[in-house]
């Protein structure tokens, strides 16, 4: 029996390809700091060679032809987890500390390309610096690729409501404008690099003009590389808790932004349609979002008989923590792993909000939330009221009936996998002897999937990934992949029917 | 200003009348077992008047008219709750063990009539038989008015697409013959009560053949009231280890009874439309969750290497166990929170599960999962291929859109309760110093909020819930409350439209 494979896979490789032949460019990078600090280049050679070798190969095996969805979402499964197996490269032939391992290496690079930030590094100065700016410019990389994955992909394709996202702010008019991948994604990499630009200038000025000693050029340029990617890595092994309070601030409105849709930000600065920025219900719900989590860490911390903090400092470190957390990023400004359980369950609940559709950010996001809020509130009113049709309003455009379902669907997957892993990581760990607490699990499990990086414990942010068993890391690294990319677009690659018919 | 309601409530005061005035007739049963043990007789003929004067007044101030979705919503919460305060006064009239304290008494109480079967008694022995029949008699009454609830009142209206039961199998065929209320509960007590008079037959049978010493005429009847209705509480403090293995294997089938959906049984036993029995999705996926989640519990055990379980006793305990959680029973046929990590997660994966709908049990139930299965399922492949429409069908027949929505929403607000109550057993614990770990909320907010009874831990199966804070309790109260009535009922007490529109 003949059997016919139904998907163009050839036209999937010739996008795959093109991709991978970029990834050199900015590979270049971490050379040059190589060559800088007098490092070890042979890391970045190796990875380049290969990269443009598989790239080679890639364009070579490919053929013309019409990306529909099927070829997409191979292509971008593929995109994002060949990535991370070239980004484990560097690590590897580095050779320095936990990640000269290849689980860890490969796990480190994961965590990198998915913007999750979750490391399996233990002692921070095993590695050159070479090295740790790549770790930092891999999420940059990661953030990139999700802004265009999302505009120009998962949005038409309607993964779990995205399309949501089409009938709201950007693709009716940018890509009306601009049709094309390629431009949406130049429009975006403009966009991007810009505003990361700002943050290493915001940043790197707080250093020249005093207030921010640690804050040197290279550590501006590795922040704002993690800040705007919501991403989380960061060359100090105690995060943002090595630099003064005003860096903190700083780094807030980095990851702020870096959450914020791209769409309502090009808006804004071209002041386009400035109305769709007010009309807009899913960024004032990120915001409200924000300061209700963080009004609620205050207090927890504050009523907590154990806390050591001063007002301005409960204030800041549950401002950052919140935000750090909540935009999906991980950095952490204090070890808020001693906080209190109610601190500790607020930090964990925000790790299931996330930013705002369009962004950088992971997690389920604000617009789904919204979107089940009002749900909910439907179905209370009609319960009651069943001869009233009411359909739901977002920005007050209305969300039709199967986005509705769609988001549903997509929230609760959400829940099941990130339960699926928690129960993995505790069974795992109680086979091999490791102790750890079912909240650790439920914090790593979140941590890794939902693409925060730090959780408690264990994986809290000081903490380090590194003990558990491999068997969990790889499961961890499996799910940081089909989470970064809304998961349903690897889920498909499983069906018969994505390859049959 | 003069606020109008709009709801008849006092249409819904005769409903809720004409059911206390029913009450005072089943009060008499432990009123009997009180006087044949010679044991104080005020706590019922107390509750017999108090029942028969709160029945009096509520026909008082009733008036007639329709019972549409508003008045009955409201009856059925303040009949459940009404109901549970009543329950509780024969427990503070008697003043015995930790069920002397009135938030104790009602939690007894509600974790009764919900058939939710978490205890707050230390000593059993502490109180009378009479006392401790009650408590099983009022879970039976419990199960009673959930088939009534859930056959007439919920598929009508709709909750978190109970309408599906309606298309499904009983109301289309039963309702058409008998379409009032009365009716159909008739039917569905005359069925209960046959099935209960069953299996005091098969437990007391096997007590009289000599092969379950401690299955009294009295153990009898109060199990039997408590598997059919699918609810756990025993008068027995280590639960279905009491008896012999024979009495355990005749449970585990008095549990999947009572959890398999009435409809079905009625059609099967009248031999009216054998058909629907060889159709039926959800019978099937109802059994295979049990085999499947029982295969998954047996290996973990075995696989535990501090398992002392011998072959004949894992496969027993497995089936046992998982049943009774799966069908949120409650039983205990050995104390499983001894057992490993991953024997302990599978079980509280089942608590989520469910029976069948139409049915004494608790918790999500199985079509629901199997709604969302098959809609995640489709969403798979209408993604790869938008152009393709497939409906969702079950057992052959089209299940609508907005029932899949609502199924999702009923899924996704289950999980978000039972995860806010986690959190405030946690920070509650936490505020009085009480040591309460995470899986040990997680499983007590399930096992209340689904009304499964015991969990793990603290409240597991030998345990008791009287270690929790009155705050935890109440909250407890609340929750098994609201999960019993299927949410949706509840909650729309709460929102403005409910009053005014
Ligand atoms: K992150
Ligand atoms: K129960």
């Amino acid at each position: 029996m003949i059997i016919r494979i139904r998907v163009a896979w050839r036209v999937s490789l010739g996008l795959i390809g093109t991709v991978l032949s970029y990834l050199a460019i900015p590979l270049t990078f971490p050379l040059m700091i190589a060559i800088y600090y007098g490092e070890p280049v042979e890391p970045f050679l190796v990875t380049i060679a290969a990269t443009l070798i598989l790239a080679f190969g890639m364009n070579a095996l490919s053929a013309d032809g019409d990306l529909n969805v099927r070829e997409t979402f191979l292509a971008v499964s593929l995109i994002w987890l060949l990535v991370a197996i070239i980004g484990a490269i560097p690590f590897l032939v580095a050779g320095n500390g936990t990640t000269a391992h290849p689980i860890n290496a490969f796990f480190e690079s994961m965590s990198g390309i998915t913007t999750t930030g979750a490391t399996v590094m233990l002692d921070f100065n095993a590695h050159t610096q070479s090295i740790m700016m790549w770790r930092q410019l891999i999420q940059w990389l990661g953030g990139l690729g999700i802004l265009v994955l999302a505009t120009a992909i998962l949005s038409e394709a309607g993964v779990g409501g995205a399309q949501l996202m089409e009938s709201e702010t950007w693709t009716t008019t940018v890509n009306k404008l601009t049709p094309h991948i390629a431009e949406t994604a130049r429009i975006l990499l403009g966009l991007y690099a810009a505003i990361t630009v700002l943050a290493v200038i915001l940043l790197y000025s707080l250093h020249l003009v005093g207030v921010a000693p640690k804050m040197t050029l290279y550590n501006a340029i590795a922040h704002a590389f993690t800040s705007v990617a919501t991403a989380g890595f960061s060359p100090e092994p105690t995060s943002a808790e090595a630099f003064s309070p005003i860096v903190q601030w700083a780094l807030v409105v980095c990851m702020f932004v870096g959450a914020t849709s791209f769409a309502l930000i090009y808006f804004v600065l071209t002041g386009k349609d400035f109305q769709r920025f007010r009309d807009n219900e899913e960024f004032r719900f990120y915001l409200g979002t924000i300061i209700l989590a963080t009004g609620l860490v205050a207090t927890a911390v504050t009523l907590d008989p154990l806390t050591t903090l001063k007002v301005e400092e409960t204030v800041r470190h549950a401002i950052f923590n919140t935000v750090s957390i909540l935009t999906t990023t991980g950095y952490a400004s204090t070890n808020y792993d001693i906080w209190s359980p109610a601190a500790k369950h607020i930090l964990f609940a925000c790790m299931f909000i996330g930013g705002m559709v369009g962004s950088t950010t992971c997690s389920i996001k604000a617009l789904r939330w919204l979107v089940v809020i009002k749900a909910f509130q439907r179905e209370l009113f009609t319960t009651v009221h069943p001869s009233v049709v009411r359909p739901i309003r977002v920005s007050n455009t209305p969300v039709d009936e199967e986005t509705v379902r769609d988001v549903y669907g997509f929230v609760l997957l959400s829940l099941v996998l990130a339960f699926g892993l928690t129960v993995f990581i505790v069974v795992d760990a109680a086979r091999v002897g490791l102790r750890v607490s079912e909240f650790e699990a439920m914090g790593a499990a979140a941590a890794t999937f939902l693409n925060i990086g730090p959780a408690f414990g264990r994986a809290g942010p000081y903490g380090s990934y590194h003990a558990f068993p491999a068997t969990t890391k790889t499961a961890m690294i499996l799910l940081m992949w089909i989470g970064r990319i809304e998961i349903i677009p690897v889920l498909t690659l499983f069906t018969r029917a994505f390859w049959r018919l």
